[in-house]
């Protein structure tokens, strides 16, 4: 079995973890840029803990609060030359996937100059800004992988740079931050995270130690299904357990350093067009096609699908199929053109290749109807 | 839960990795010392692959292959001065722990000055040499930990060094290199590792992700075991299949990287003794300890033994002190006067403050009494 690991993130997980260690700045530099977005990180309380703890550690710092969600290339360049003309020296980014993988271009652009062209290539000159990293949903991983995925309109999808300069130096993981996280949002962002986890163990590039934390990343997601569904239903929307939160954010970073070693697989490839062009949630767009990827897996190599089920605690990939139903509700409308035109930029992605079962054209058109035409 | 998680070390995995990827050296320096014991290194293939790595990627490289088992104070100093004395760029270590361990100490002491006072301390500036291991030996994990193991004469038993500095830069694993080992040696290396894993599942440091790879790793050597008892109990002793080679290479760096984070528990405080004063094999003292520190948590905590037990595959304790007895066969003789000293000395140790379980020193000298004297 050949295969690489790298991971070079330093976790620092738990109640208050940003204000009981706010030493770790001091070691990043002395002037700091948050990057996040206009709201959540105000709301949720991170933005000021991290403040607070530059101030304790005589750290300047500005914030770049202007990421959306599903930041584009232009939103990455304004960032990094807000911190060149302020000579930071280090990005901390507050949020979710996106002020994340808005960070690591920021951080990365803020260092060297890199033209739009080359963007996307891999290939830099070793310098970065260091990075620390403060989630504020579970289910990314950015906080541990050396991706960021921008919008990218050329390729009219989402694509991805992949360098290790760019793993974050620290992940702070508190799950107080995602308390107040709705129960939808809680909902994608969580099956984000089982999709990591799945798909690692779907990867050519899967070992025995990403499939270990992939196992035990998916049976955590799955201990807070039945949670996820009770709030769902309930009226008013229930509050979601601290400890559950927590179980989450960890299983979200745990498929983060699998995803960060095998990469995705067919399933995000197919998933980008749907938020691309429909602007169907990241999380709840894998959700919806993992199950019918799950039930091909099923059907072509049952070991490798039995493996993903027993983690799962389920015994068939329709049971799977039916959980995603309930926890997703009504689906959106998504004509056979589009799937169509999906399938095909789908095909072209380098995810498809990545998959031990790599579907055809076909199975993709399959996939997508069984998922949303019913 | 609070918890830290950090190694950083790159491991490439897999048959002829090292010729593979011979380009990674460059990497790191333009010449290089290797450390190694007198023999091993030349007998399994290893030297002779480095070397060849070396030649191609036009690194010049010096040997100090004076490691004894075990490695004193006095030899990581000496391998130091050579280290100072050739102006060498990085280190690579080729064996067992002793060579590993010893190779992090000099890329230490080649890179700062630091008294014999202070080299305990864990208090150093921000400077070592890069490294690259290459274990030939499937047990120690030191390639992917921060601890470097050393005999100290002054404290009468081996103490440890330890420090982020020392997470080796790489690691290159290679099974092949292993397939000439004895059926011993693979034993203790072995019962090492799973000593690992085992005792990180009873460290008050573990955390959902080291207990993730704990009983991966468990599980792993526990599948080798009836090919273990077979090679033992065959004339002449039968090879070992490379493929349960592999799977103990595996393991044994999982567990390696369960114990950078956990640090190990009341076994390893009490082996250390039958090391340091009867000469008795690392992993093979930890292995007839571990089977009575088992049925004592199992009386304790039944909840935490029955984890390590159901990754074990065994009902229960008593099977795996059994087990335990097969592989090691007759034991040392050891003195009641001899285990009272030894259990005052692993009192003394941060080992036993690390344990979930607290052993009190009566504990200590029933294990040793059990786990020796029948």
């Amino acid at each position: 079995m050949n295969y690489k690991y790298y991971m070079p993130t330093r976790i620092i997980m738990g109640n208050d973890c940003i204000t009981n260690n706010s030493e770790v700045f001091k070691t990043l530099g002395k002037r700091a840029l948050i990057v996040t977005g206009a709201h959540s990180s105000k709301k949720n309380g991170s933005e000021k803990d991290v403040k607070a703890a530059l101030d304790s550690a005589c750290i300047s710092y500005l914030v770049f609060d202007k990421i959306m969600s599903n930041p584009t290339i232009a939103c990455v360049y304004e960032g990094a030359s807000v911190a060149k003309g302020n000579d930071v020296d280090f990005i901390i980014a507050i949020g979710g996937g996106s002020p994340m993988d808005a960070g690591k271009a920021i951080a990365l652009l803020a260092a060297q100059d890199i033209s739009e062209e080359n963007l996307f290539s891999g290939i830099y000159e070793n310098k970065v800004l260091p990075m620390t990293f403060v989630p504020t949903t579970a289910g990314t991983g950015s906080e541990v992988t050396q991706y960021s995925i921008l919008t990218n309109d050329k390729a009219q999808t989402k694509t991805s740079i992949a360098s290790d300069l760019l793993f974050p130096t620290v992940a702070f993981l508190d799950s107080k931050y995602m308390e107040q996280l709705s129960v939808n949002t809680t909902i994608n962002t969580a099956i984000d995270a089982l999709s990591h986890a799945v798909e690692g163990m779907l990867s050519v590039r899967a070992s025995t130690i990403t499939n270990a934390l992939a196992s035990e990343s998916i049976r955590m997601i799955m201990e807070c299904v039945p949670e996820m569904l009770q709030a769902l239903n309930s009226v008013p929307k229930t509050i979601f357990n601290p400890k559950n939160r927590e179980k989450l954010l960890q299983a979200s970073f745990m498929a983060g350093m699998v995803i960060s070693q095998t990469g995705t697989s067919a399933v995000h490839a197919m998933g980008y067009s749907l938020t691309y062009f429909k602007d169907i949630d990241h999380g709840r767009a894998n959700g919806l096609l993992l199950g019918e990827y799950l039930r091909l897996v099923e059907k072509e190599q049952p070991d490798l699908a039995g493996k993903i089920l027993k983690s799962m605690n389920l015994p068939c990939a329709n049971q799977f199929v039916e959980l995603m139903n309930e926890l997703f509700g009504k689906k959106e409308d998504i004509s056979s053109e589009e799937i169509n035109q999906y399938s095909k930029l789908a095909m072209q992605t380098k995810n498809i290749a990545n998959s031990i079962l790599k579907p055809k054209e076909n199975d993709l058109k399959e996939m997508y109807t069984a998922s949303f035409i019913n």
